[in-house]
């Protein structure tokens, strides 16, 4: 791993470059004030990068698992088709304990290794390069699939907004957390393309802070009307009267509709609901998990305290308090007014209607 | 203005103390890494210390203040009554300029003025000397009388509270904000006395964090179970049903029981009331201002926009971004579940309520 380039302009904001032998990573824990990034050859810098947030968002993170299979692949040395099948299904094994609560690592993995068994069984007469290679493509298409999905979730979401509404967000769901455009961050892309004036009001998402340095940035760059807040000023703002509607992007969405998304969102639903806002939930349809029945069955995961306590360059709590530091919350269904994904919009119940759209998309 | 001492040891933790001819000050800003009491010799030090949050806390700025007016007149060298008079009326009204929305800070420079007034006018057989120290023990009064206000109020919370609960709060309304006890806190130290265990939850209170640097750490050095989180983890703890009360202080309750306090007081409010747990706040009487009709007549200072951008020692947002920082924010009545004073507790309709107690304790 090594720092290939420090500047302080780029434009567009680009979070993953796949370079052939290596990916091109965004250090985001650097952001706003270093643009730095890292060259990264192994699973294990890519664990690293995962676990220790320098990548993260939960399409950016699947996109990361996914050339990282690629990266592990490519140290398997033998002609071996049943090694390199191993190989592919070890790594994928080791890249999934990198981050529990994002379903998009899980999904990306189980497409990547999905992929290596289909190339090893329908391309026999393949070397284990051509094979290597195969594998690429497919990490390539998933990060290239990802831009155009963020698009579609944009052009579905834009009719929910109107000029001048207020709009909150919280964390960040944007094009850093994705190939390009975000999530919860494509209309407002897509509304500044065609002259829709969006006022947004960025959540700072504490403990890292995600909104203040990524949302902020990343809208302020493309010249969007953005206001940076602290979490605690959600209800305030709201009851102001400058809030239309509250969209977030979410790390995992349950079967029932219910939402995993960065700590705070589920504070932002009460709150919008008592504001009678509404609160629309932004992803692609790889965040929908059929196979968790409930929020409840969603994996939290817990950090260190360190995020809390010395987050911001030097101590703010005194030397050994207690810190309980959730990277997540649960929304229940019954606080999202609609799912916004590629294949379009789902309201409730959304049990049915998750279930009757996952369908259709892979019919 | 010097640094008297610094050390890293100190049980009482004291936010002030009178030294005859200086005010002693904590410097609230340098917790908990550092424990500095500032040496005041003028109005102007005591504004600044106000203004710029070494001293914070409804009670504890009213207290500053009235040394403030002791230090002024103290200024003052000929001997001529009138004069004395004007310049005590010019202090007050320079310190009234150094925060504007904590009512104490107001209720303690009135009487300052008025102990003033009458002062000169009851005893004309006095020295300018004389005056300046029956000037020096009505704001020794003041304080005085906040210590034992603030044990009142816990008493009169206590009952409120019962073994095993979990209790939530937001800021410092602890023994740092006050004399001593602080109020929100006065029913946490009193059970502690008592043997009743009640395990806390300290907000920590963004931008300026006095939940994680000073609720947390004067608790923590009481030995009483606290657990610091965000601002934004009151609604999953809350969810998770560990949370049975909060409490908060206040900077001023209007007559008709809206509730003005640090930022992030009325999402609390907002969220306890969605999970059906009550939602008290504690002040003395001279926290209560029946000139204040109702919340929207409270003013709200907003501060700099680098206490959200770069408040502890690094930048963490991009530079010239738009920032909204109000300090307070206005929980309305109805949120109110009991307004806990020295005089005892408080509940709707508070409008009519507060102007009985209020008639009582002057009777």
């Amino acid at each position: 791993m090594s720092n290939s380039s420090t500047n302080t302009e780029f434009n567009p904001l680009i979070s993953l470059n796949w370079r052939g032998s290596y990916l091109e990573l965004l250090d985001q824990r650097l952001l706003p004030e270093s643009i730095v990034m890292l060259d990264l050859y192994t699973p294990e810098e890519i664990w690293d990068s995962i676990h220790s947030m320098k990548v993260r968002g939960a399409p950016a993170i699947g996109i990361a698992a996914a050339f990282g299979v690629v990266l592990g692949a490519a140290q398997y040395q033998k002609e071996d088709r049943a090694g390199w099948l191993e190989k592919v299904k070890e790594v994928c094994d080791y890249l999934a304990t990198s981050r529990p609560t994002a379903v998009n690592l899980f999904w990306a993995l189980d497409r990547m290794y999905g992929a290596a068994v289909q190339l090893s069984e329908d391309s026999n007469q393949l070397s284990i390069s051509a094979l290597n290679e195969g594998l690429a493509q497919e990490a390539i298409a998933i990060r290239a699939e990802d831009e155009e999905v963020c698009r579609q979730i944009g052009e579905h979401a834009l009719p929910l907004f109107e000029d001048g509404m207020g709009v909150l967000t919280h964390c960040n769901a944007g094009g850093l957390a994705t190939a390009k455009y975000g999530t919860a961050t494509a209309p407002m892309y897509l509304a500044k393309e065609q002259g829709i004036h969006l006022k947004i009001f960025a959540d700072e998402t504490r403990p890292v802070l995600q909104g203040a340095r990524l949302t902020a940035f990343e809208l302020q760059q493309a010249g969007i009307n953005v206001t940076l807040i602290t979490d605690n000023m959600a209800g305030m703002v709201m009851s102001k009267g400058w809030i239309q509607a509250v969209i977030v992007g979410t790390d995992r969405v349950a079967a029932n509709g219910d939402v995993a998304n960065k700590i705070g969102t589920y504070s932002v639903a009460v709150l919008a609901k008592a504001h009678g806002i509404p609160f629309y939930v932004a992803c692609p349809m790889s965040t929908i998990d059929l196979n968790t029945p409930t929020g409840a069955h969603i994996p939290i995961e817990e950090r260190a305290p360190e995020e809390v306590t010395e987050g911001f360059g030097k101590r703010t709590a005194p030397q050994g308090i207690k810190v309980f530091n959730p990277a997540f919350d649960v929304t229940p269904n019954d606080y999202v007014t609609a799912i916004i994904t590629e294949k379009g919009i789902v309201r409730a119940p959304f049990d049915q209607n998750l279930k009757a759209l996952y369908s259709e998309s892979i019919s």
